[in-house]
């Protein structure tokens, strides 16, 4: 659970971020900023922010914020509707993330890297000490499904007062 | 056909134009950002400069930076492979790009705006007196099934002396 003031600093946190970066949103973006606390209540140390461009049934793109240090926790994206579940690509464009794919390890990307991640992998990612800016290109998201390591995450957020 | 040196402007000037919308590239990219004439000879009126990200089996997402008043021609994405077709979301970075799309008319997209077109459906764009950078989400990419409606269009581009 976040409060909605950690809600209103995270998406103000986002938007700046994604300014910073060169990328202009519309009004309508910067409102609908989701912020991911992922049910562990400690937004500075896990979770992320997202801005969904496009989601269609063949491919989505994304761009994803995080705090410094902060952490999307290990989950993987399983299969669905016959597809081999999500493949994503990871691509820097301010900051610096770490990024640790199961069975091929441990990465770090600085704006200008990118990485594509298979389906069904286990893998997290860290922001660094100046937070990240991540754009992800991928297949169809169906945030719901994602499987996490810890069985304390849940997908959705709640905002209370 | 274009001589090697209008590959080097195009290519130098589709990487600061990317600069400018904030997006850091390697230098393998900037090596290989396509300049594309489509076989027209008048870089500066049709074609576009290209920057493919990722193109796996399931998506592609790439950067198209365009001089200013430069047009893409009319042309559409046929079904493939048991697909529909190469379904794209075109999103305005910097400048501005006019793009017509049959059965949908004109858009004028500005940066932050966005649009997505449906697979096979014709539709050329222009940039406007500045110039535009433009990111496009898609699913798969086939260049080379591209149809365009003028018969004299070229897909590859011949790079003389």
């Amino acid at each position: 659970m976040i409060t909605r003031e950690e809600q209103r600093q995270a998406q103000e946190y986002a938007a700046q971020q994604l300014e910073a970066a060169g990328i202009v949103l519309t009004a309508e973006e910067r409102g609908r900023i989701e912020v991911a606390d992922l049910g562990l209540s400690d937004l500075c140390t896990w979770g992320l922010m997202l801005l969904v461009y496009v989601n269609t049934d063949r491919y989505c793109a994304k761009e994803l914020v995080l705090y410094p240090g902060q952490t999307c926790p290990e989950h993987r994206h399983p299969p669905f509707d016959g597809t081999p579940g999500k493949e994503e690509t990871f691509r820097c464009r301010r900051g610096e993330v770490t990024l640790h794919v199961d069975g091929v390890g441990q990465l770090v990307l600085r704006p200008g890297d990118q990485f594509t991640i298979p389906p069904d992998a286990w893998h997290w990612f860290r922001a660094g000490e100046e937070g990240a800016v991540v754009s992800e290109f991928s297949s169809t998201s169906r945030d719901e499904l994602d499987v996490f390591s810890d069985p304390r995450v849940e997908r959705e957020t709640v905002v209370g007062d």
